[in-house]
């Protein structure tokens, strides 16, 4: 195999040169081109609600600074953990899926408590991109 | 400092108890649990557009397993880091958070490709929560 060629299995770049494969190649392509537009209104809609969670746990930072309470609140994770967990099965997603989104905002938010409080409760740490 | 007070330091129960510490913590408790609210909500909105974002993913591995395409595409990608990021900073988002975001479900996504492919484009392999 040579490195095209190998490159090739490792990487398809879904275009017009891809579609110039043949009928199949075509129609796969116009039919990935569908799907994609659809990913992509799912991920702006995704982006703008992670934009919203993250002013509603920066106010919580805040909140748990002043009070003296720590970034970290396992009762409530275990409580997030249940929880997605089962409108993740509703929603026919892999609850795997589900936990790992859990612990990727959990994660980054309990950061950011942490930096708030640092700053002896200013969100103004936070503040370079609202 | 005690085993205890090490342990609240690192761990805050947002709770009644919490709450008995003053008239200030209790205002910071009861505030945090309407906030959390509002964060339980986007979460439950979040996971719902996961679960259909990785339906389509999933037809798209089996389109390219069928056409012989690989599961990466790095043009793809490209293009989603660039989108993302600008959609992010209309948001009011960090573009970091939105890079992992992006970086999670495309991980994701090529690792069900790969599963999918394996199975000769059977999309059957993912369907357990179907």
């Amino acid at each position: 195999m040579d490195d095209e060629a190998s490159g090739h299995w490792r990487d398809t770049t879904v275009d017009a040169e891809a579609a110039s494969r043949g009928p199949e190649a075509a129609q796969a392509v116009a039919h990935i081109r569908q799907l994609r537009q659809s990913i992509d209104n799912i991920d702006s809609a995704i982006i703008s609600l992670l934009a919203e969670r993250f002013k509603f746990t920066s106010q919580v930072g805040v909140l748990k600074a002043q009070a003296g309470f720590a970034p970290a609140d396992q009762r409530r994770e275990d409580y997030q953990i249940t929880r997605l967990g089962r409108i993740a099965i509703d929603a026919g997603l892999d609850p795997q899926i589900a936990e790992m989104y859990r612990e990727f905002v959990v994660t980054e938010a309990k950061k950011r408590h942490q930096r708030i409080a640092e700053a002896g409760g200013d969100p103004g740490v936070l503040d370079v991109y609202a």
